[in-house]
């Protein structure tokens, strides 16, 4: 059956009368949380966005991820946005959204400090990322499945394709949202809440018990942070090993500290613990290196993988189009938000390159369940190599938390972008006012 | 000769006891002085830092260069930078600069805003660029001479060569400036104050009138915005070529407006005026859509230049492994102040590709002039097509203005960066207090 076409008129017909900015962390510094090679003692964190309008109850909440340090220079960032916010009707930003995402990336002094990269797409992120739970939960549906419905020509009206075309062009991207509703009872299929594919489990600072219990949890895939001292990585990669045997995926993950020698060289020597991957070998930004490394590391059977700090869709591209990694590990706060994201997802699927979500710190697990659903059910159509990551903190401080079963992600169903904060954590947290800053510091 | 070798220990028994930092902009919108095809009302304002240290009255000023709207997003991130700062001797971070550029852009919670761009990265380049006006007063030489005088042992370990070790090591480093020693005549009188290189002049908005005026005091490079309308480039084209005729370099500027496709097609309508080269023809980012570009407009003559948003040294790096351009235009207030910019000097000088600075804004040619004048010492040892760009505005708010002379930036000679404002000019513009702000508006 055809696929919905044409652009429907969207209503909201509500305007935005005010945005709320917090800085809100979370101490996990003091537990080690989450550390890695390069990021040694983080606060998990976000610059938090909450949406109000005028004739409506609902809200738009979202975020950007941070790490504690620098949250205040993202949510400055992020009032500096507030004038393409505040006085605008919903309606006419769905409308027309990939016209209002350029205009939000392509203020004539903002864009300075930027353009589309680091402080001012963070910001960029958590407002369009607000702005897409507002909209999921005025239709009543979760993120994914509000743009799972959509007709190709919706999809693509939400993509800036600008500095894109040499790759895809919005009509190419029509024609492969198109091939995709081929098949519509397996489409149906793929939309009826399936588990989501294996996650995998951060396991650097987990403890053998630990790793024994995710096991039993049904978790199928682990992964360890090397990169410090070669002994060190054999000793913990081989412990994982016995402990989960050798046909499940191990995955490693540097964090940025290796130069290309140094990436070959080091990942050479776990090659007999047979990781499934190195994740950011080095710098976020060098497509080169990346390919270099993987080409290198091909004889040893281990792929590359990166995304997690590839600042934006252009970058996105240029990976994609050298073949410098093997798989694509989009992030829900640092690029542009959804609108950008889709993008990725769309340029993946022409190239083939399996697109499986950076996640944890706080709240990553709640929103990249929504994109990974929304490119198994559109895009791919497929899980095979795809997966979430997931770590097991901070859920508790959302109103529409993960839910993980048997080691698989259940496709959420609460209306929104479940971005969604509990009052109290919002007001318990908030940095330099709430109670665990006041009283505990 | 032999050039100087080893390192000596810097005295600077100077402990920084504060960090001013002001948000200072000029409300250039109002003449739409500088606007160009993607920022067309900018406020040439500066995130500016000044450092006071103990034992001293000396003083060192920096700043990065800002449109106006965001200086306050980057004067936030410069405050976050103040741990790295106040308190710190400057002879321990003079005698280990490198290590100390590494640490500034290093912090576990704040690297994750950049890393190594955009807003943090401007803020890193503001405070790096004071410390440079601080150590060169301290020395009683400008930065050029201070860095020109420099043993190659010196200047390599003032840079952090972390993910540039596969194109270029310290020890090919350290060969690459000791060969420029060879013959002391000529090094002893390139710094001899010699006039440093044509500058060229931005014409977009300049009437006849302006550029002949521009052609009697001696200029003799001009460079015009394109990227709106094909036609209006083509009458602003001949207009200037009629003006300065065929013999002098014409140069174009797009600001990033296009995409592949349309550079190339939109430049080859401007061939028969034949530009020099085009500059920004698309994404800052896009080393790939550069390349295709430059290959592509070599078949017209026009070369690609590119570099004033290059974000950091690893893109860079990338540019010039893939001969992506064919001039590289440092900035001197983007990428992490002058230790990240003698790296790209180097890497240039090791590809063969010409160093010609972006200038104009507010303070960027008295800051780039050290920077070429370096280049032209130390590294390159040429003028061939190199030269630095000029525009002829807001040089009255600096104690140490350039000096232009017949079309020529004659070399400075006062201690510092150049980069010290007037006190009253930064009473006047610093924006929300000064007059200019608070009467005016």
């Amino acid at each position: 059956m055809a696929p919905p076409s044409g652009k429907r008129v969207w209503k909201a017909p509500f305007t935005i009368s005010k945005m709320e900015v917090k800085d809100v962390r979370f101490p996990t510094s003091k537990g080690k949380h989450g550390s890695d090679a390069m990021h040694k003692d983080p606060d998990y964190s976000a610059a938090y966005v909450v949406l109000h309008a005028e004739g409506t109850e609902l809200k738009g909440h979202g975020f950007t991820f941070t790490l504690g340090q620098g949250t205040d220079i993202v949510t400055t960032a992020v009032r500096g946005l507030e004038q393409f916010v505040v006085g605008r009707r919903l309606e006419n930003i769905y409308n027309a959204f990939g016209a209002y995402w350029r205009e939000l990336t392509s203020h004539s002094q903002l864009r300075w400090i930027g353009p589309e990269k680091g402080v001012i797409h963070l910001a960029t992120a958590a407002v369009i990322n607000a702005l897409w739970d507002f909209w999921a939960k005025i239709e009543g549906k979760p993120v994914w499945e509000l743009l799972s419905c959509m007709s190709p020509e919706e999809i693509v009206s939400l993509i800036d394709f600008r500095y894109l075309t040499d790759t895809i062009t919005p009509e190419e991207a029509v024609e492969l949202l198109r091939s995709k509703w081929s098949d519509e009872e397996a489409r149906k299929k793929r939309s009826e809440f399936v588990p989501l594919g294996p996650c995998s489990i951060l396991s650097s600072l987990l403890s053998s018990s630990r790793c024994l219990e995710a096991l039993k949890a049904g978790f199928t895939r682990f992964k360890v942070k090397v990169g410090q001292n070669v002994e060190d990585d054999r000793r913990r990669c081989a412990a994982i090993r016995d402990i989960i045997g050798y046909d499940k995926p191990l995955m490693t993950d540097a964090n940025q500290v290796w130069d290309v020698k140094e990436a070959i060289t080091h990942m050479a020597q776990l090659a007999e613990y047979k990781p499934l991957f190195i994740e950011e070998p080095t710098s976020p930004d060098d497509i080169h290196a990346h390919l270099t490394i993987r080409k290198a590391l091909s004889a040893y059977g281990i792929k590359v993988a990166t995304g997690e700090q590839c600042c934006n869709r252009v970058m996105f591209k240029q990976f994609l189009e050298a073949r410098a990694f093997d798989v694509c590990q989009i992030d829900s706060c640092r690029i542009g938000g959804v609108n950008e994201i889709l993008s990725v997802i769309l340029m993946a699927g022409k190239f083939g390159v399996p697109v499986c979500p950076h996640a944890g710190g706080v709240g990553l697990c709640e929103l990249v369940q929504h994109l990974a659903m929304f490119d198994f059910v559109a895009v791919s159509g497929t899980l095979e190599n795809r997966f979430i990551e997931f770590v097991d903190h901070l859920h508790e401080h959302f109103l529409d938390p993960v839910n993980i079963t048997n080691g698989h992600y259940i496709a959420p169903t609460l209306p929104g972008y479940s971005a969604e904060m509990k009052p109290q954590s919002l007001d318990d947290y908030e940095y330099g006012k709430g109670c665990m800053w006041t009283t505990q510091q």
